[in-house]
């Protein structure tokens, strides 16, 4: 977890990565849904990162609800991690970073493809307008002020913006 | 950037967390491309976090490819930082993890709407496969090993996954 530092930003981006912006937390996402990994030695086999992160992340996790916690043993007493809907909704997400990182960083290859299930053929993540589909480009995407920004985001942004457009009518004047 | 400790990974996601995977890089690439902002200041404003840590970002980015740094003033001397296009390619993993958070993590409603600036309809990021479009359910979705999986990895895994199937074998006699 970030913590609370990031409540100023008012803004969905930064309340996800407060729950999965963390080192290593979308790799545990990635390694429940697509692996399937579900105990805690097998996540630290698979990340092989330090007991004590991975036991924070996995608590984080449970405690934000993006993991349940279930036990599988009685004596001894052992527990798995099993991703609810909340974690399993990152999966558009982690597709679209995947597909970044193909892109600009795997110079031997994609070393996973993402296929229907149904059809065999390639999933990607894209940008797709309610009324025409996959946007062609990225340029044609837009933004708008929600029901959910807050005042204080807004006249810090105002601010800002006021700002340089001062500074630009004196640098032509 | 988190170092070369996601090596071992062999995975797109976890290098593209290598880039932009650190506290604050993906707000910074929000600011840069939906606000526009280009400017220490203005990032550090809008962000307020320590100017250290912004700076080593922004350097970061630079290194890596994702953004720019550009002289905008000779006296005094004065950089601006714009993203290039391997920056601007993160958009779809931006709007994805937008939603997540929307759905997740904003009790206020949505700060942020994107949209589609031809018919200003909404845009979401959705996974699309190549021949049916849309998938109704995240079930659809199956990954298969591509060129660049290296053997190191698929080792690591398929002795993970081995002693899982002998646990279950024992837990069934």
């Amino acid at each position: 977890m970030l913590g609370k530092t990031y409540d100023a930003q008012n803004c969905s981006i930064a309340r996800a990565l407060e729950v999965v912006g963390e080192r290593w937390s979308l790799l545990i996402i990635r390694d429940a849904h697509f692996a399937g990994l579900t105990r805690f030695t097998d996540f630290q086999r698979s990340l092989g990162i330090a007991t004590n992160v991975l036991r924070d992340r996995l608590e984080a996790f449970v405690e934000a609800g993006v993991m349940e916690r279930r036990r599988y043993s009685e004596t001894p007493e052992q527990f798995e991690y099993l991703l609810t809907e909340m974690g399993r909704d990152l999966v558009p997400a982690l597709v679209a970073l995947t597909e970044w990182g193909d892109r600009w960083a795997a110079p031997d290859g994609r070393p996973i493809l993402y296929r229907h299930a149904e059809c065999g053929s390639e999933v990607h993540a894209e940008l797709v307008c309610e009324r025409h589909g996959a946007l062609g480009d990225r340029t044609e995407l837009t933004t708008e002020l929600g029901p959910g920004m807050s005042d204080e985001r807004m006249a810090l942004m105002d601010g800002i913006f006021a700002d340089r457009a001062r500074d630009a009518r004196l640098t032509v004047s």
